[in-house]
């Protein structure tokens, strides 16, 4: 599978999409997080190729989203667990989802709700501002170029902005 | 580029996917949103080719989330715009963004930094609960068989849970 790498990116969207932007990548994130942790389990679950869920879990692993954790000794078998940071990607999953129940809503309806035990509600993700806590809309929101911004591929359009060198001068 | 397709899969978030989860869709949505809207413009910013671009906007063009609009009639020419669903996106991507900007932070920090008009605050995106505000984890969170679950592939584990039908009885 010969692709572009977004590794050397100076954007955040790409370095996540680098760990996490693989095809099946989410859906077994989601999986673990729903309490599939086993090999079988998740290969069934998603219909999923053993081979590729393979290759997937070794680069999870390998990112640090998710751990593995011997549950058997002989022979020696392993479960696979999200690590804090691949706990921290379920919310952003969770967006995504309430985004896929709006826009491309399946037959039928959504196919999960979520309730917030927090509150006891049945809810709808919202991205919102860690400041106000109001949700935030392309229309609210200005982006400027941050301390790691360059002005290489994917970038130049921010490093433009904000005073930042121009690639153009 | 032959893949599985998620199309046939009960769950938003593989829905979602089958529409922008393709290798560069969501980098080309961030470059519209950040004001980016001609073809050439994007290739030079993200240094994709221009074949592969080509074919990523007219799938966006098809799912709904990118219009083109004619800015010149002689020669004719377009400008890509998000559509309400591509805006409805751009949310969920800063939240990956924040979400790459701690878990993978480019060198120098992060890239970009995000002003909430609404509030005057620098801020970090956070996936909150719709009912009453606060941030959302995986602890606190718990997922139901919503009205579209159905035991197909990348659903079964929530099918079986909150009395759905068992493909296992």
């Amino acid at each position: 599978m010969q692709r572009t790498s977004f590794a050397e990116m100076h954007c955040s969207i790409g370095q996540a999409l680098e760990r996490v932007g693989e095809w099946w990548t989410p859906l077994i994130v989601r999986d673990l997080h729903l309490g599939l942790h086993r090999f079988d389990d998740i290969a069934e679950n998603l219909g999923i190729s053993r081979n590729l869920l393979t290759r997937r879990l070794e680069a999870l692993v390998a990112d640090g989203i998710v751990e593995r954790r011997a549950y058997q000794q002989r022979p020696l078998r392993h479960e696979y667990h999200l690590t804090e940071a691949g706990r921290e990607l379920v919310p952003v999953l969770m967006a995504l989802m309430a985004w896929g129940d709006k826009w491309t809503t399946p037959v039928g309806g959504p196919p999960v709700r979520l309730v917030h035990d927090g509150c006891g509600a049945e809810f709808t993700p919202q991205v919102c501002c860690s400041e106000c806590g109001e949700p935030v809309t392309t229309a609210d929101v200005t982006s400027l170029a941050g301390p790691g911004a360059a002005s290489g591929p994917g970038t130049r359009v921010l490093a433009r902005r904000n005073g930042g060198a121009s690639e153009e001068s």
